[in-house]
């Protein structure tokens, strides 16, 4: 087995962090079209062109893998999705959305994953897709906050609720019903501009970008 | 093994069909405390005081058991939260959200599980309840085109992410902060009206109880 990693590992002279990025890579690549299910070391190996031991090295297991991939994808979301800190809250909520939309255009297969990981039979799957959600609407937290809107129980509810909302917005309208970006970004901050104020209707002046932008 | 489920049937005098019922609600009920992972055969087998055979001659698997746990607890959730037809639709909807609210507080545990039963790895299960949300979004949908709102791509959609929406609004508003149930009815009905007129504002006069009853 040693001299198999050896032979792999001079096949294309790679360090080991950078053969074990590449594997991710590929993972994250196949979750393209195929479930976390089907992503077996088999799969992988296949495709990698290196020996299943090779991965067992690196990964441990098949859960350690899909790990691996998970958290590889739900970070290429977070960082495609960073919020541009220069802009005014609103702004910054509109590029986000944008940024959000073309993700899921670019990588929808892995989008659908991902969302899709969340239906994963591991916990640490699930955990590491729960902890995009949780920052996703912490995001959302912070606009709020800027635009006056104080930070309460209901209005954690509504957010982590709205998160709810929107990923399954994205899958239909932009996997399954094809709107196009411009329609899907609208739809979902009016959906959000629409929710918050059921908390108390002040919050809607603060939500209201002629509002905002001369307060 | 015969033998042994002779034994198991002869202990409690219940036809195979009763037995079958009976070991699907001690699953049902287990929900409650433990995650689908957790529910093994061994648990069951505990539990109910037969056999592991018994329980795979019955069900012919851990997924065969899954299934049929996770189908009694939907269906009690959907029978729970069948609407009313003599109702009106605005009516019927505010009794379908309340009684929708007390379910979730009476098995709070079972529609925990059930909504993370969409996370779990086997296809099948994920399945049971995608069908139990497709038909949610139906029942409103139902409600909505009595409404004079018409069935467009754009509702479904809109519906669709409320379900994902009203779902997380009831594991986090009745299982985590504990919000009154006519809080949580209040909140999801005025979040749906919310939303749905973001597709055109002229539905909002449709969602208003008061203009809706007088038409």
């Amino acid at each position: 087995m040693a001299d198999q990693r050896r032979r792999d590992e001079r096949r294309t002279r790679l360090s080991p962090d950078e053969r074990r990025a590449q594997l991710v890579a590929i993972g994250v690549q196949a979750l393209a079209d195929h479930s976390l299910e089907e992503l077996t070391i088999e799969h992988l190996s296949q495709q990698a062109g290196v020996s299943r031991g090779l991965l067992f090295y690196y990964f441990g297991s098949k859960q350690g893998f899909h790990r691996e991939v998970v958290r590889a994808a739900r970070d290429g979301l977070l960082r495609a999705t960073e919020p541009d800190l220069d802009l005014a809250p609103l702004d910054r909520l509109h590029a986000t959305l944008s940024n959000l939309v073309r993700f899921v255009r670019e990588h929808e297969d892995t989008f659908f994953s991902l969302v899709r990981g969340a239906a994963s039979g591991d916990r640490e799957v699930r955990e590491v897709v729960q902890q995009a959600r949780a920052l996703q609407m912490e995001r959302l937290r912070v606009v709020c906050e800027e635009l006056g809107i104080p930070d309460t129980a209901m209005l954690r509810m509504t957010l982590r609720s709205w998160v709810a909302f929107a990923e399954e917005t994205l899958v239909d309208g932009a996997l399954v019903s094809e709107r196009s970006p411009e329609e899907l970004v609208d739809f979902l901050e009016r959906t959000l501009f629409a929710v918050v104020p059921v908390i108390d209707p002040a919050y809607g002046a603060h939500l209201r970008p002629d509002v905002a932008t001369s307060s």
